[in-house]
């Protein structure tokens, strides 16, 4: 007898599905709906300093994500993309705060000058103030056909996100941290799951909350997500020790100057590459009652584990 | 024949509302809500800095001011009070921003030391955008008995109010206009509208919005509050030149120190005096069709020209 495993398991193998093609398909999407999310107004410098740092490229894995799960849960590309802008305005904000001198001061971002380098301090601070705003603004002004209780849940939800209970909280505890070479894991643990994966956990989440998804599937969604956004961290700790500069777009081995704890230095890299292996094949175990529609999902989180940038 | 006007004029003179006890009371309850609004988490210094700047005392006018529109169209205390609180968390986010080293770099604010000082610059940025993203969430979360199409409507409404359309627009060209003697009224008025008359607008705006008031009543009440908006800046700068740091609880003649235009400076004190007082006029002009119910919107009018700090 052939068990639903096995069926599973098989359906898996012959997919022809392909990653790469839906990434850059959806990076299209999202990279037009961006640009028109925000022209230039007065005064004209803030509104380039803000599209300099949203417009910089990048994968795009937070909208992406917000996309894949809006779909998956039976909604559309239309009523997600808002708040699949608002992610990576919010993603954007937070890298840009967090580039300043007097945060981890880090001078390329992007394989690009970071935002105060070419704006100044002042401006970068207001850059990141002002999308952070806008990000709010546009989800609840922008989003269409969807029931307003659901927008207002994505808002609250986003909020948290950002605040001290998630971004914020784990940015304070990084900085913290930083020098201090007796660092646990669970408060390396800690930074990640909010620094990290708060938002990448919101932009799976919210998709499907914007969809109309049951309690169940969405807690079900939350598993995957917090399982890849641990993974995603532990193979970019990973990768800042193995890659080069030129491949990573930003200064390698910056977590090692700074006296960073990071995972491969609590564990080594064999022990690392392997939690993250096993933190992605738990994500996939949670889309087991999702059959090809959810091939996007699968992919998304085995390729965390297999990126090289 | 007794006029309308003459009517409104003896009604006004009349009226035995007393201001300060409104004021007081309004205030009270508005501390009261605040305090309650964010306990400590952990990582705790990051709320410890959030609750320093928010909890630091202060007129709490805009939140009075949406509390006291909620009421005149209609609506409940109940119904404002976490938008309320939004817009004093808005504010003092605002606050602790502009006045970081790479910013203003003021060391004293409301007679404290200001965040940066007290938390150091990497914390007070993170408590702003902390206190931004909480906003948000907390009028989405919190808000109680409200169709949530008008909560939708004033989260667009407070975000466009910070972007680079409001607060952040206003500072960058503030920040632009510094040491440059010759900044004409306009570009000045320009400043002020954003910086400070458009969370003032959004603050009485928003109180309308939420207890349903119709477009021409939310009109009128936009005019009233551009009018006090602008009224409140030019006596705020006539302040910095005329009281003592002792009355005004930060460092006194800061413009004149740091060469920035002001009314008084442009226009003289005299006939800074004199436009702010034709402002407060159109202002309660604007409330002509409300009886004794708009007393406090009238009075906050008149303050704004009396004070002294």
């Amino acid at each position: 007898m052939v068990t639903t495993d096995e069926i599973v398991a098989e359906e898996k193998q012959s997919s022809n599905f392909d990653l790469a093609f839906y990434l850059e398909e959806k990076k299209q999407l999202v990279e037009a709906a961006l640009e028109r999310s925000l022209s230039i107004g007065k005064p004209e410098k803030i509104y380039e300093a803000m599209r300099y740092s949203l417009l910089a490229g990048g994968k795009r894995l937070r909208p992406i994500l917000c996309l894949a799960t809006c779909e998956l849960t039976g909604g559309t590309t239309e009523m997600a993309m808002p708040t699949a802008c608002a992610l990576e305005m919010i993603h954007t904000m937070s890298l840009i705060h967090d580039d300043l001198p007097a945060m981890d001061n880090d001078d390329y971002r992007r394989g690009k000058l970071t935002n105060h380098k070419v704006f100044g301090e002042d401006i970068a601070i207001l850059a990141g103030d002002g999308l952070l705003a806008y990000a709010f603004e546009y989800v609840a002004a922008q989003t269409q056909n969807v029931p307003p209780q659901r927008i207002l849940d994505v808002i609250a939800r986003l909020g948290r996100t950002v605040g001290a209970a998630g971004l914020v909280g784990g940015q304070v505890l990084d900085l913290e941290s930083e020098g201090q070479p007796d660092i646990s894991v669970d408060t390396l643990t800690f930074i990640h799951t909010h620094k990290t994966g708060a938002l990448l956990e919101t932009s799976v989440v919210s998709g499907a909350i914007l969809a109309g998804a049951s309690d169940d599937e969405i807690q079900r969604l939350s598993k995957y997500a917090q399982d890849i956004g641990l993974a995603f961290q532990i193979v970019d700790d990973i990768l800042d020790v193995t890659a080069t500069q030129e491949e990573l777009g930003k200064t390698a081995g910056k977590d090692l100057q700074a006296q960073k704890a990071t995972y491969p230095s609590l564990w080594g890299l064999e022990e690392s590459r392997k939690q993250a292996q096993q933190l992605v094949d738990a994500a996939i175990a949670e889309l087991a009652s999702y059959g090809e529609e959810a091939e996007p999902l699968r992919a998304i989180a085995s390729y965390i584990v297999t990126r090289k940038h």
